[in-house]
């Protein structure tokens, strides 16, 4: 891990565009963690065994007092459930990101399965350094260097073809850190939050930087979130006839980067709607928070705060990953709860902690 | 309207690239229609009562006989639920396109709105030509003449400010032949048809080279398909802070012509599902009935084909708006139905006919 770890050093809009090119992956987590979502709806269980795996702290509050806020017909805060929808980030928010987003690390892998095919890749850059374990001078080039690893391993191939690439490299792929399936790395108090509001009919999508066809093999599986409630980065691709049939080719450009500002761009072009809760862990989900916050009614911020070393990662306004630093600043101002990890959360993977 | 049908001269894909830029317009078909929506699953009630407004046909046949391979259980065609995706188009499938598709009327209307604000119109193209009523004029200059149209009148304003446009508009504007509103323009048998579907657990999605942000003011009231199921053609939209406020501000740029090939791009960035049925009236539909009857299931795919001078239009191959030719060609060995019109529909408008 050591040498990729200068995967950090590019710019997170690096990242974000070369996971726009990239694919998607299957659910893996049998169901362990969906069997502890509740089943029933929130109103006709006692609040404290809504969301077991959150600590009863001020956090744990406001998200009740927001729902109620907005579901209890009569109160000046009601919100019709067609409009009610809520928006989450995906790395760092509900599913793990460290020490790399975990959509790199199937770019890597897609590199070593690819090289046997591509014996020039032994004197070409960024290959030739990749393949000597040499990730720091794969990388001296830069977003070029990021886009040809790109286009040479992710596209070129079907929407189809690349689905079933994805769900192959899920099914063994494991996190570095702990040894687990990278959809195993998801938290559990997350996935109670989604239950919880959809028990609630609002409506869940996810809205992240990453690409949109990998997230979506795995989303309805482990989040309960389907395709068409997945809003991501996504590469350009094209119909066209092939012996017959027609297929969707994956080409060799981005088409849209859903990061930072990009968010609120996505949530407007797939939901058409403004949403009435946000969460997110980053700057690149400030404007999402902005722009939910400011409708005319109700509405909800969350930031998660990674603080918590021993079982998951603590991190914030340094890290190269998922930098925290201007949206903390603006959380007191803008009304945006503020999620501790170490104090909130009682549980934070299915399996337990790191 | 007589030099305003100059404006079919021009290209499809130049018209629908003007779309992309427009707006969206609120409901005033206050119940008339949607009284007429069964309420209960076509399961428990005859089939003959399913879709009053068909006669009896073989098309009417060919809908019912696919709805019940795919949802009855034990059958070799069953899909599950999540997986009853059905695409529409709008234009000519959903409601009439004639004498113009109803979002040009729109682009005309807000020239003549902003003329006054913008007196060097009177003496610069295409805006010179066209307040003098030669429409054939303002588009000599072909595409970049439909683009100066679009940006001058339809960009440099926030989403929201777009939506209260259409809206404004959408409440007094009458089709000319008809004299009826745009809204109220919408085919009955249709309305039952998505009904019909939703009641056997389909999603309905709008997928059409119109304006998405202009077909989502009305698509929920009219057709009861959400913003977020409706698929068309968008202009670029960028976030903001404005007076410490975030907006969206719609830029004179085209981000996507969900037209012809561009539709199963759509479907796939937007929905992420292959739908199993498709409904279309034109060329621009083909490509997205072959990606929907293409996959591993079963796959349904209907062209709507405008047979009815009397009652509504009579168009197909030589039409310059809604053209249908090669896709008439194609349906056969596609295995596709070719609803006609005159002979298949008891009732075309919720208002009754033309």
């Amino acid at each position: 891990m050591k040498s990729s770890e200068t995967f950090f050093e590019v710019s997170r809009r690096a990242m974000l565009s070369a996971f726009a090119a990239l694919p998607a992956l299957p659910m893996l987590l049998p169901s362990s963690a969906l069997a502890q979502l509740p089943a029933s709806p929130v109103g006709q269980t006692p609040v404290t065994e809504t969301l077991p795996s959150w600590n009863d702290t001020a956090t744990k509050k406001a998200i009740f007092n927001f729902v109620e806020r907005v579901t209890k017909q009569g109160s000046p805060d009601f919100v019709p459930e067609a409009e009610r929808i809520a928006t989450f980030d995906n790395d760092g928010t509900l599913w793990a990101e460290q020490p790399m987003y975990f959509q790199i690390m199937f770019a890597l892998y897609r590199v070593k399965v690819l090289a046997p095919q591509h014996p020039e890749w032994k004197t070409t850059e960024p290959f030739a350094s990749l393949l000597n374990g040499d990730v720091k001078g794969a990388l001296a080039g830069g977003e070029p260097a990021i886009f040809k690893i790109v286009v040479a391993t992710h596209s070129g191939m079907t929407t189809a073809e690349f689905d079933e690439i994805v769900r192959a490299w899920i099914t063994t792929a494991k996190h570095p850190g702990t040894g687990r399936l990278y959809t195993e790395m998801v938290y559990q108090p997350m996935l109670e939050l989604l239950a919880y509001l959809r028990a609630n009919a609002f409506k869940t999508f996810i809205v992240s930087g990453g690409g949109i066809d990998f997230m979506r093999v795995f989303t309805d599986r482990v989040y309960g979130v389907p395709p068409q409630q997945v809003v991501g980065s996504s590469g350009k691709t094209k119909f066209q006839m092939s012996d017959g049939r027609p297929v969707l080719m994956r080409l060799p450009a981005i088409d849209f980067i859903d990061d930072g500002p990009g968010k609120p761009v996505g949530i407007n072009e797939h939901i058409g709607r403004r949403p009435i809760a946000a969460f997110g862990n980053s700057d690149g989900d400030m404007q999402m928070l902005q722009w939910t916050t400011a409708g005319s009614g109700a509405g909800f911020g969350l930031l998660v705060h990674h603080t918590d070393a021993e079982r998951e990662w603590a991190y914030d306004r340094k890290s190269s990953i998922g930098k925290l630093d201007k949206a903390l600043d603006a959380a007191p101002a803008a009304g945006w709860a503020v999620m501790n990890m170490k104090n909130d959360w009682k549980t934070i993977f299915p399996f337990g902690s790191k």
